[in-house]
């Protein structure tokens, strides 16, 4: 048969194997996997590389108002970076405000996402007041594919909803094919805290991740994971970072409950000593939950490794260290570190930051498939249309070089922050080609893509396996 | 030397040992115990008797407003009801009212016991709104002898405090010497199932404890363990009801925490089957945390004999099942079951429920009086005036007959309810004489005290040591 | 290009996906998957059907002489058993002999296996006495393909191994590329529970179970853990059986050792209560370990479904129960339980019999592949020749009919066994047709292959990922 | 009533009370507690002192000839040792020799002890082959008063036994009334070890703790707990050093098992570090188990807080460095660590060094009296003779000040090795006086007792309650 794209001869890696083989690609899909002697219109040459099924970044922040600014990456920035970083689709938040309804929301989200993507995109639905109207119009959502919706533990006043509405929530998804994502940290605890800093002087960045301690995560996630449990729904745990919180999944699943986890790799790589950084620096690191003290990230790559966390997402939501352009920046909370506006990227760095992973031996190729890939597309009603390279998936394929080396700075990178958290890694690895449904979006590292080719994720109802 | 009471060749146990002893009693102390050959001014032949410390019950409700009824017991027939039963010492619940200061709720308790006990009393004190002046005042409390603070994590609306008062409070106690006592449920919860069953028409009894399940009970106490962590501070849970409950407090304990517990008769004796008594009968039992599902007392054992828990209490708050006297009875949640008054007698029944189960070899004689009378008199800074019946303690005494049997009956017991919720048990074991600092109260299982002998308790701040 | 085989339309499944394809085969292994549009030499339609990579049963014991008598089966019948059961390898054990050499061993099985398969076919090596010169030959043996050496923590006198030969194996295949499996039941106690039972005249079946308690496997395992932790090797629990067992496998990977463990079908469908039969009917389940009490096998489905357990394999090992042909039966115990030949048949039945786990939802088609297939080959060395069946893998293609149903039976099965321990059990799920590198051996559940297509699979020393 | 000797004012500690009160002495037996006017025959002011039940050791080897050595202290140094240290009962071991009886054994270390004894003392019986012969005399040497039987699992050759013969012992003591306490390290791999080791060249102190690891010990404890649990019978580990072997203990008893352990102070001081010593010097701390990596006491304190750990005794078996006198010493081993005898001298100062740790807020000084008197009493059948101040108890009494200082020297020690494991280290606390039952022994810290005081101590069988 005829194929529109062949990549040749690569190292080819799924959540569970890994063999050399040529892609053949036709109407952006993939078409066959082995032996391919037909070429195709176009023919890459793989041999020596590897080839990933591209990159599903489950936790993304673009255009968003938060906290008096507004994020500096917009759709389009956003999702070039993502692609330039091997990932190709991404899953991104629309905010429901108090009052109003999901579609509302939606709407708004719709239209700061649409023809501005240059990876495919979903969204996740915020909740901020979860009235029964909402608890109705949940099912309203999952049909127009989406299908998760997002709640606070913390952030009282804004974004926090209090227990009785989480629980009712988390019913609702035990039979709709919904899926709740909980931000897991105990904001009541917190907001006292911060309280007693602020009026104790303490002002700088550091004080952002003394204020919101280990423990008040680990009780959150028990919390909602009890939650979850009486309701006798699935339950996915954001942006894990303390190594109590996992343990507290880890006895959920040992217990046989349908509850997951992300983590993200700023708990993997950096440290509370960021926050030590001279002057103002340690803004750029000042995200929810904080980054933890050296020795916890062990916690997390021992989860990575032992299926506890099934899925590494970045929560990308920047910043620029200074003002200017269309937002404020982390110069917001110059002297308050409570108005430092909270996040940072990590789109575009995701995928070579945990191939070092690989390198290093903490975790096999398979597992950084399953990772990156594999699990957030079963998880989040993606699959099997995406997540994987098995004929009939989505064409979405990421040729890296073994060889190369990547070094992470906010000169190279193609989102729109002034700052690169990762500034001068080198890591082993380099993204030369990234194809979305088949299409050339970067070859040999350079942009030869649209950033309009991004289509919107109708994503399907739950219907994941829970042994997961 | 001269005695003014001598209990002759009895078998004295303690937390730690059992002997055969006579004691010797001067001045409403214990003097002396061992070989006593002067006469006392009153002797009592105590051979073939088991001589124990007076108990002490850390968890009372008499004369208290709740739920729009009043317990039916005040301090005259409830103390008298727990010295007819071996107790000498209760520990009743002072309760602040919204708006109003610590300072009034203990006027207002001390004038409804004054002069109207025969054991000796005490008081801890509720915060129902935990504001920044009843933080500064708790220390005033504490100088008052009133060194525990209750706070609810159920009932919300009326006493529950949010994570943010809790943290607060326990902040307080890691330096000023007050101990925080925890109701562990989470209300928000719960309030939202209480709504659903009585919105799908279910409001019998039995629905009380459907809609308060263990899992909520479990989530709370992991919750206010992880404040009390972050604080510092130690904590104790009281009327602990729940297996995942008392894995909690297990977990915490292994990890050095200072987290204490107790749990009361009817957890260990009684079942959920019971609220299936036919008709309203099982209004009996609605109390909170609900009685749970049978075998769950059995982790409630193994909790007890391993020092997961440390002490018995009974969480008496009785009401009557009539209407009539001074306060509408049980009748008040006929057709709602969430407007049943909450709570059931049991100051005059714990020791010989207790009792029984040295006699099966479930814990044994000095088990008995750590969870009984040491370890509250320790806990609660009544040590060593109060718990044993060491030469300097204060002569409580009881001598329990191990050959007779008692049988539970609203017939028989001394307390106000008209009903009793072992009616009809049977349990080897009789109380046959009481002894306050001396004075004879029980003689013979017949009265012979006064209603006005007991005294206030001024309580010490709190100093026991972490490894009790 | 052209293919020898092409498999159409089925739903293939991998360790980690699951997709329908086409799969060309050439050469005898699999060439291509996807949308094949050539037709093959030979064509086979499975649209509808299940294609699965054919079943490695790492545990069997053919042409075994064992207790007095000789496994009823041998190569042919044992291979061609398990094709029609749908495993295409498996790896059977030679017997190193006291006092004789490894080579020695190897050289007798050799004999007794080649040109008699119908599956492919490896060996690992039993140590009965590993001498100093035995560790030497350890690599020479890897060399040869054989790279995993079982010894035997039971069967004191013949088998068994003390705890300073085990230590020293393992020490070697810390360095050596080896692998050490492990037969963990405590012997000596076993001993005396046998020696007791007998003297007190216990000799039916059923004793051979009661004299094999859950804790002396346990124990062992434990034991066989801490011995491989400080030889600082890896390990392979054979056959685990108790939920205890499993409980020690568990806590040594939450440590991150690289222990692995199989069990067997016949812990997980049979169980105490077949030894209860009628008449000397229990002795068809007389095995070490022995089928374990109702309620345990719901801890191994557990550790199956989290990654507790890596592999499902069968320890086949059949006697007849009549006397008779080439070798005495269990008959040889009718009066003395201890001298029933041990084992049971089981290669054909694998396959199906878990995959009804799949239909019953217990664990998912990807995870049947995995423990069927994929994870025995990495484990074992035969990855990625076999195991899964992405390009470049021996075609060794199981196609599964979802829709029929397969009774077991002696009567229809095809090992030599006189009786099927699953006798007249029904499952859905129908092997149709089976591939060995390419080859049809059984199209439309008929045989269309030769006995003697096996060929001998040399292993590769020990590579695997710590993890799997 | 007249005393033989009151004990004026001081503060008395059991294992659950601390009080101040006065303790009159008469025939040798506490007669009164409390306030006493009658001066005794003898009386001593103990005001500001803290008054002690007198010291069990439960673990010593006076006068025992092993590994081609005798230990340096007889019964009469031993003893008079203890006493000094405020150890007023030891319980010693008399070892079976192979192929001869219990008794024979009994008769034997009678005749090392009679008439040479300050302290009371008792036996344990130590088997060292354990035929069905000794089985059936375990009986008789409970009728004798030695109802605990030790094993081990170390020293393969000489002492160990296999797992049968261990088995066999703990199925008779589920019914006659004895104990089985267990040397619990895994001799076969140590085995292994010494000999690589010593084939290696390693032959200085250090490698004795080198080919002994914690692995080793927490194996065979798990395994000892195994095979108890099979047997049904109770189980107490000697001198449990590794913290991986306590939590074995731990898992046991939060099951319900009734196992016991003992520590001892040297595994709570001392640490691996001190066989780095200069020279030879790392051989005085050659025993086995041997010291451990620092860090590892942490679990001991901790078990010994939280009740995994009942007893603290001292293995005191002291071999001199230099040969001469009545032994060679160290030296044997000085080429070879293999043949130094194992042990070290500890009897004298197990009292102080653990007082230390009250006054260091590591243990109360309730859980002193419990680890080092009351639990041995009551383990070892000598409840409620010995363990307490209890009126009706043998009158053992230590009078220590607590505002003294003591500095441990081979200088100031009564044992007769020359050398002190803990020479130069300062603790609070003296022992000033020791009475054994009422007869002054040491007053003022001066010897004015008789070193033929001790009685032999007939202990009662097992009766202890599992709830210790």
């Amino acid at each position: 048969m005829s194929y529109d794209l062949v990549v040749k001869g690569g190292t080819v890696v799924s959540a569970s194997d890994t063999f050399v083989a040529d892609i053949g690609v036709a109407d952006g899909r993939v078409a066959a996997v082995g032996r391919i002697e037909e070429p195709g219109r176009k023919t890459v040459d793989a041999r020596g590389k590897v080839v990933l099924p591209g990159g599903i970044d489950a936790h993304t922040h673009f255009d968003m108002p938060f906290m008096g600014a507004t994020t500096i990456d917009d759709f389009t920035t956003g999702t070039t970076g993502a692609v330039f970083g091997g990932t190709t689709s991404i899953i991104d938040f629309a905010i429901q405000s108090k009052g109003r309804t999901f579609r509302h929301a939606l709407d708004d989200w719709h239209k700061r996402a649409a023809g501005r993507c240059a990876a495919d995109y979903g969204f996740h639905m915020i909740a901020t007041d979860f009235t029964a109207d909402r608890e109705l119009e949940m099912s309203k959502m999952i049909d127009e594919g989406v299908s998760s919706f997002k709640l606070f533990m913390a952030y009282p006043g804004s974004l926090m909803s209090d227990d009785g509405a989480i629980f009712r929530a988390l019913q609702r998804t035990k039979d709709n094919g919904g899926m709740v994502c909980m931000h897991a940290e105990n904001g009541s605890v917190i907001s006292v805290l911060v309280k007693q800093a602020l009026a104790a002087g303490h002002v700088s960045p550091e004080w952002h991740a003394l204020t919101r301690p280990m423990t008040a995560e680990a009780e959150a996630t028990r919390r909602a994971i009890a939650l979850a449990e009486l309701a006798a729904a699935p339950l996915y745990i954001v942006h894990l970072s303390a190594g109590g919180a996992l343990e507290e999944v880890r006895r959920a699943r040992a217990r046989g409950l349908p509850v997951f986890a992300e983590t993200c790799p700023q708990y993997l790589y950096l440290s509370h000593d960021d926050y030590r950084r001279p002057g103002f620096e340690g803004a750029k690191f000042v995200m929810s939950p904080p980054l933890r003290p050296k020795g916890n990230e062990e916690k997390l790559w021992e989860g990575l490794g032992r299926n506890d966390l099934q899925v590494v997402s970045t929560d990308h939501c920047s910043f620029n260290m200074k003002d200017g352009g269309k937002s404020p920046g982390k110069v917001l909370g110059k002297k308050d570190f409570s108005k430092i506006p909270n996040g940072a990227p990590g789109v575009e760095y995701r995928m070579l930051l945990l191939w070092d992973a690989v390198q290093k031996g903490r975790i096999t190729e398979n597992r950084f498939v399953a990772l990156t890939a594999t699990n957030p597309a079963k998880i989040f009603g993606l699959y099997p249309r995406k997540g994987h390279l098995n004929p009939g998936a989505d064409a979405d394929i990421v040729v890296l070089d073994p060889n190369k080396t990547h070094t992470f700075s906010a000169k190279n990178h193609h989102v729109a922050a002034d700052y690169n958290p990762y500034e001068g890694k080198t890591v082993k690895g380099s993204i030369r080609d990234v194809f979305v449904r088949g299409t050339a979006m970067v070859e040999g590292g350079k942009w030869t893509g649209r950033t309009t080719h991004g289509k919107f994720l109708r994503r399907t109802p739950r219907s994941f396996d829970l042994a997961l």
